[in-house]
């Protein structure tokens, strides 16, 4: 990343958090319900929704289109936030961020109720952008991002219980569960700060290229990555028997007899997982699936970076915008 | 009710319940999030909610003010119909309108999932009201609303555990978890249908002080109700140890004795509440509470009426609103 950039990114993200947290110190009542919200977002993230949104605005605004920006960058963490609280419940993760789960410290209710009025808080941020008349607009298309988060969670959870999810049901699922709301922090922040529904719908599917690219990534990552760097447990979506792109591409490409073991292997949960991942990792590289990914994962991101040449507006930001993607592409933690 | 005013309200309900079924029959997938909406939005319910925002919006506008408002009330039945699916998990209640909830029917993860869905929808309903340059408005007051919803969730929840609730804490519970959804109903109806914000806060004003009455009517007909009308088990507000307007009026008047038998019965749970019930209503009885209550009540009543007074519009309209209200207030079941 440019040096530049980064000390930018930073700024953003500075300002960010400071809004953020400005509202907590209000000390709103019952604590029971704001504690927990203050909690999840206090313990952090890289923060990258808030931060497309802030681009995405200052590329179709100027520093005033980074004001309008804000209310959306806030809308979108929280409601990001939202998800990961009542995922947690679902999931019965004890942890997040290296933090117990809301769920956890204190206890389901709580994170139901809590993560309630982040969804509520969410759109009360959005009833901030200073462009009223652009509201009715904004919320229409928040609402269908969200909606198909929704809807993405639900297949997620189907798909466990599925023995037929194909590699287009799989890419569908990752779309609307992760790739929609990069694209609706774009595209909000867009209009907000005054751009163009080109601009807009050119940053929406920009960001949704780019989300499918990252979730790809991060699949590449969770079974090759280095356990060092990632500080997550490599294989650890083999040993939960997660159906990623990853592993619908081996089994497509596998003979009866290889493809039968791949099969078993999928249908066991041992305690000690270390043969079952070798095994696994090894059907995966013998059809240089890795690979595979990784061109379907750059073909996302050229295809998004196609988008992002049609958008007009600032051309620096517009950079710095595609320095961050790159960034977290190239990433291996 | 006149029976003009029944046939109205009627017809008024038939033409909510049609759009809100309209919008199921599309049959969107993953059907394991949508069915559960579907099931909870058809069980019914009085949709007094509904009823009040499109009575609001007709009262402020006219045939087109009803259409107006129609997205206002599937707003506000969604959203009460989502806090009722998150509640039931809360309580553990298998029961709702007698038909099992929806965690009971299907899981918990699902009801989670299922009502963020419908929380997503009832504001997916306020970006389809036809005056978008008031969407803004609307969006900011729905907030409101909904987070003191939220609020005075936690604040019921909370109460249980302490044992310092005052009268004024209660009555502020139930404003906030109760009364302020159906003054937003109306104010809301009233501005999408073209009305003046004065209009809409008297409406408000009124729909929060005849919550405030209609709680108060419940917890009244919970405790001293004819069982065989209500179809509710008489005094269970005093089984569960409800810290309610009736119970805080009675403990407030007791001398010392008669007091600390009733914090004692308010200690337990026996197996057979009969004669607790029975004592405990007696103590209310004796300190002549549920004349208190019932004055309390008909004072928010009188309060209400007079705001309803100020509002301008459609004189018809206004006294169906105020024959509703009345019909509901002297029901006994």
């Amino acid at each position: 990343m440019q040096p530049s950039t980064a000390r930018i990114l930073t700024d953003l993200r500075n300002r960010f958090v400071a809004e953020l947290t400005a509202g907590a110190v209000q000390e709103r009542n019952p604590r029971g319900l704001y504690e927990p919200v203050e909690y999840i977002l206090s313990i952090g993230g890289k923060r990258v929704r808030p931060l497309l949104a802030l681009l995405a605005a200052r590329i179709c605004g100027d520093d005033e289109g980074l004001r309008a920006g804000m209310p959306v960058a806030l809308a979108v963490e929280t409601f990001h936030n939202f998800t990961l609280l009542h995922d947690d419940i679902m999931d019965n993760s004890p942890l997040r961020r290296g933090q117990p789960t809301v769920h956890e410290r204190w206890d389901v209710n709580t994170a139901i109720l809590s993560g309630d009025l982040m969804l509520i808080q969410a759109y009360g941020h959005l009833c901030r952008v200073p462009a009223t008349e652009r509201v009715a607009e904004l919320l229409c298309r928040f609402n269908r991002v969200a909606t198909a988060v929704c809807e993405g969670q639900q297949f997620d959870v189907d798909f466990e219980l599925r023995d037929d999810v194909t590699i287009d049901d799989y890419l569908h699922m990752i779309e609307l569960k992760t790739a929609v709301l990069l694209g609706g922090a774009l595209e909000l922040g867009a209009l907000a700060a005054g751009g163009s529904t080109e601009d807009a719908d050119h940053l929406y599917a920009f960001g949704r290229l780019t989300g499918l690219a990252f979730q790809l990534h991060d699949d590449l990552l969770d079974t090759f990555g280095d356990g060092q760097q990632t500080g997550k447990l490599t294989g650890n979506d083999i040993i939960r028997n997660k159906k990623t792109f990853l592993y619908l591409k081996t089994l497509e490409g596998l003979e009866r007899e290889d493809r039968e073991e791949l099969l078993r292997w999928f249908g066991q949960s041992p305690d000690d997982p270390t043969a079952k991942v070798a095994r696994v990792t090894a059907l995966m590289q013998q059809g240089n699936i890795p690979r595979a990914v990784g061109e379907l994962r750059d073909k996302f991101q050229a295809q998004a970076y196609a988008h992002l040449e049609q958008v007009g507006g600032d051309a620096t930001f517009k950079n710095i915008l595609r320095d961050l993607t790159e960034n977290l592409l190239q990433r291996s933690n």
